[in-house]
């Protein structure tokens, strides 16, 4: 256990000192060896290929679903959509260094808050390899060093991928510790990772609803939850029914496996026996699977009947839950319940209900006739997303390159002392 | 065990009740309830005095020291500044509502970014009962819900102060339930508390670092951590050396017990031989004890040898470390490695090492020419504040009402589907 502290904290303490030089390295340089990055990529990806084939090989050994082996898969494609990723960074302007504000404060102290990066931060993720450079793409930009703990069933890829950047970091004479890898995937070294308040100044886990509810329990460091979201459409008695079947369709079905899909429908008991047939035939159609309360059943012969339980899921399945509400106020008091505060839509055309909706839904987006799926760092326009954050603290929704940052004070003075 | 669990868990359900009609409600209508609660301090001043009473004389049956019964002690003349500092927040901006951005994003959907309350804040926080009522009128001032954990020993006055406070809230049909006091001052009961995680948005600890550490280690709500200062004075070698001295004794003994008083000193080389024996002297004046490097007690007959703990040590009593450095490098080196990243000051009329300073210097107020003592909400003009942030998340030094609020991203279309 202690060989093990002690090789995670060498680490950390690198990954500090190059914090310190990475905060101090222009925006110029830090774009040169984005780009380097991104031929790194291009020209080790004979490389990475093979690494990944290799953990792709075990992963099937292992009998992982597809949907796993697909995510944990490169091809030569998605190597170069993460070159690309990084060169796109280029383009983006660099938060740090942004001056928030100024002003005046006691005695005439000058105060001015400036835009600097985190430091060190750790990022926690699944077997996704092209996180890892896209989330190292993301701290570099940003002017962090990052330490990436992806997992054990794509060690290999993570390692081939993190040495390609590293080295096109130390050609550049940048500091290639900016990005470093725990290559230990254990349990244990996870845990020493989430406590190390010493070395990181933030952590950030990206993936499933276990792995984000194990690092909210055990981690010591500072944590941006991400991404679990059982998002709701609810169609008010007001609403355009095209459009609401339209939008229902797309938030449900057009990517089932992603935190911004719809996983519960509620409707405005004024219009359920006019909407709900056609809604149930259309997600039929679809191949949707439909929980629904006594009411909505009457109208959904296709449904079985919700639980609990069904109100609360995130499926990321071809599966809904479906509530009959009373009216406006209803849905508002089902939502804040049952939501995980990520992504709620309401749709209507009355002016008033889209109002109440909006202040009273505790969420990081309520949207008003438009899809969930909008919730995105790319549809916001913020060209880069490190993940959707669903907790309150430093940033909520998606999250860009000006939340991988923090904010410092300078004050001047000319010998002031406190009276 | 599951009793316990309950009781809190009936505090936490009924604070979220509170913050959902607290986020509704008006900047008009929470101050003229923020009026009545201070009117209620006056009327209950007997009420609450009389239970103080209680507090102490138990505090001092118990041989507490000094500086703790004279913390936990309420007279007139506290309580009516108590009552004076809810009525100062009736006059601050209520940050709530403001609009911090607007654009359109993909496909035209119009985006804006609004400031709201958290929800639901819990604070953890010493035998001081002014801090009840301080961080009562700050979270309801900014819309939030508040659960307040104080210490065991002040629970009789912290009751009182709560019955006031909640007794005003209700005479004006207000949420009282967004100011309740969390009556199990058990450990066990403060455990729950921090992991509460359904119904806390966020916790705040304030007080030592034994307290801030515990949080910390224990909590699975977000924190923003507190008030731990391990602050320098760096004196150039370009200082003005009586602006220096001036500085030096303001940041070190005008109050020692706060997180921003000076802890260490460093002292440029080039002229430790006449500012060292001219501020050894000052110190030795106020009756600071010196703990100094082997270079520097050759001008300090009066110090002792430093050793490695002390240069990390807040003291927060008349004691200060002393280090003579050999130039800027070595002296920012040394307090990224020894500060706690609260609040820095160099003192120097060159302009090179300022800039070199404030901006290499990782720490949440960088101060040039000023005392570290600045680092204070009222000092910067914010009207209140809740504590002294030294975490990089959310938000950094000294936090008024803008930092009790977060974000969220209302999305407006007109049927948007995501392509």
């Amino acid at each position: 256990m202690e060989t093990l502290k002690t090789e995670i904290y060498a680490l950390g303490a690198k990954a500090r000192q190059a914090a310190v030089r990475m905060a101090a390295l222009s925006a110029v340089d830090k774009n040169s060896m984005l780009r380097a990055m991104a031929a790194a990529l291009r020209s080790e990806a004979p490389v990475i290929l093979a690494a990944n084939a290799i953990d792709v090989e075990a992963a099937k050994a292992k009998s992982m679903n597809a949907a796993f082996v697909d995510r944990l898969t490169l091809t030569a494609d998605r190597l170069e959509a993460m070159a690309c990723g990084l060169e796109d960074l280029v383009g983006l302007k660099d938060p740090v260094g942004q001056v928030l504000g100024g002003w005046k404060g006691a005695q005439d102290i000058e105060i001015t808050k400036v835009r600097v990066p985190f430091g060190v931060i750790g990022m926690i993720y699944e077997a996704r390899p092209n996180v890892t450079a896209d989330a190292a793409g993301i701290c570099f930009k940003t002017g962090n060093a990052v330490i990436l703990r992806g997992s054990g069933e794509a060690k290999a890829s993570n390692l081939a991928v993190v040495k390609a950047l590293r080295q096109a970091i130390r050609q550049q004479e940048g500091p290639e510790d900016a990005v470093q890898l725990l290559e230990d995937t254990s349990r244990e070294a996870a845990l020493e990772f989430m406590r190390m308040n010493r070395y990181l100044d933030l952590l950030i886990p990206r993936g499933g609803a276990g792995l984000i509810q194990t690092v909210v329990r055990e981690a010591t460091v500072p944590v941006i939850e991400t991404g679990i979201g059982n998002c709701h459409i609810y169609v008010d008695a007001a609403a355009d029914q095209q459009m609401a079947l339209d939008i229902l369709l797309n938030a449900k079905t057009q990517r089932i496996g992603v935190c911004n899909a719809a996983e519960s429908l509620l409707v405005h008991r004024e219009i359920a026996a006019q909407f709900l047939p056609m809604a149930g035939a259309a997600l039929a159609a679809k191949g949707v699977e439909m929980r629904a309360c006594p009411e909505s059943r009457t109208y959904l012969p296709q449904s079985s009947a919700a639980t609990e339980e069904d109100y609360g899921a995130e499926f990321l399945d071809m599966i809904i839950s479906i509530k009959v509400v009373e009216n406006l106020d209803e849905a508002i008091e089902h939502i804040n319940t049952y939501g995980t505060r990520h992504s709620e839509a309401i749709i209507t055309k009355d002016y008033g209900a889209a109002r109440q909706f909006t202040g009273r839904i505790d969420a990081a987006v309520v949207l008003v006739n438009a899809s969930t799926r909008f919730t995105d760092g790319g549809m916001f326009g913020f060209g880069a997303e490190i993940g959707i954050s669903t907790q309150k603290l430093h940033a909520r929704g998606p999250m860009g390159l000006e939340e991988m940052t923090t904010i410092k004070y300078i004050v001047q003075g000319d010998g002031q002392i406190r009276k």
